[in-house]
């Protein structure tokens, strides 16, 4: 299997505490060896930092660490392969365009079946399940929207049902952005948390760094994180129900 | 405008010689200081490093001069933005796939009229001429070819024979490849070198830096490299005639 990571903020925000607490368990404290990868939003853009070695190994990691990227929307993943080999073209997250927009996936799970699914026009590269069903949710949404929606809470709900297709082959866990809106679907297990003024202490599980965001957060920042596990011990993540979703949107859970 | 650089070999091979001397062009010895980015092919996977900063002045350039990426295929791009604010959205190389391949471009030069372009399902997400030209060739290359091809020089003839549509609408110097083939496209300018056994020294034009490439070569390598403007002063660049190109396969020239 696999963990997912995932950020919504309102005010460009780096992920490096939380980031570090998922790069131990890329080969340390967990087993996730198999690549890593993290898409950082910029605007309408993106940029992605990945690798096939470990998270906890990787100079790509140790870099992202050491050079805080600050982003509204970022999704990560680190991998431990069932389906497809380690290599690039399987390390996720992956990103593709829709309608104008930059879509980064990113999935925790094992899908059976998924073979008879239909990609149309997004057409897999790699092995692994994770990439086919992301391009069958967007020849989905191709479909059902020829042309660029505008009701995006309707289009997350369309995107819930497909998931909700998908978790009958298997486990279907799923972070998908726009770049605009983070969506964390729950198939088995997915936390998140928002975090506010007041801001208080965090302590990550996996290695002893605590960190005071009084001192690196203005009183109107909101941010969301979204997590396989949680990454603190003294914080109160929300579980989401399996097959039940939720979705944000500059920090805020508007769903 | 910018500068291209681009890289086919037939054992995975470092880039950071030349890079070296890319980089001090993107805000030191030259003006392409709106960004830069770099992609390197790892089988059928790609990563791409960017930053909208120079990349004289970018940490993730420190980063990837600092990290020997083996590659057979990459392509780089530094930027002197005219069409398209500074910004990440904005910024080569571009890559989308078609086929079940990942298709990476950069382009150097400024067009005009370029909207009318029909780009179907291949829309541009940020602003700028280039990324709408390489969307329009990615729609007539599916168009031409609904399945995908097998004869891959008769597709790059068919890419030449639509570069040069753009060619007439202002300046269009490209680097293309789809990860194991690599193509040169001329409007004004671009350069290429070949260099096999025996290997000799080459030296920077643009930094006072000198490689002795039989220290870090095996007698069967062969690298082309592909740039706009020669990268060392002692060796013989070739220079491609306006309106011609050069496809690279494996490290050696093929047309």
């Amino acid at each position: 299997m696999c963990e997912l990571l995932g950020m919504s903020a309102n005010v460009p925000t780096d992920i490096v505490f939380s980031l570090s607490g998922l790069i131990q368990r890329g080969g340390y404290t967990g087993p996730h060896k198999d690549g890593w990868g993290i898409t950082f939003y910029e605007g309408l853009g993106y940029r992605t930092f990945k690798d096939h070695q470990s998270s906890y190994h990787s100079p790509v990691a140790r870099f992202v660490q050491s050079y805080p990227i600050k982003s509204e929307v970022i999704v990560a993943h680190i991998r431990q392969a069932n389906r497809g080999n380690v290599s690039l073209v399987n390390t996720h997250p992956f990103t593709r365009e829709l309608w104008g927009k930059y879509w980064t996936y990113a999935h925790n799970g094992q899908l059976q079946g998924y073979r008879n699914l239909k990609t149309g026009n997004y057409r897999p590269v790699g092995e692994t399940d994770s990439e086919w069903a992301f391009c069958w949710i967007l020849q989905q949404l191709s479909i059902k929207y020829p042309k660029r929606p505008s009701n995006w809470p309707a289009v997350f709900r369309f995107i819930a049902s497909l998931a909700g297709e998908l978790r009958k082959k298997g486990v279907f866990n799923m972070l998908l952005s726009d770049g605009q809106f983070v969506m964390a679907y729950c198939s088995t297990q997915l936390h998140w948390i928002t975090r506010r003024a007041p801001f208080g202490m965090a302590k990550l599980l996996d290695q002893d760094v605590e960190i005071d965001f009084q001192q690196h957060t203005h009183p109107d920042d909101v941010v969301s994180m979204i997590a396989t596990q949680p990454l603190t011990g003294n914080e109160d993540w929300q579980r989401i129900e399996p097959g039940c979703y939720e979705l944000f949107h500059l920090g805020e859970r508007i769903v």
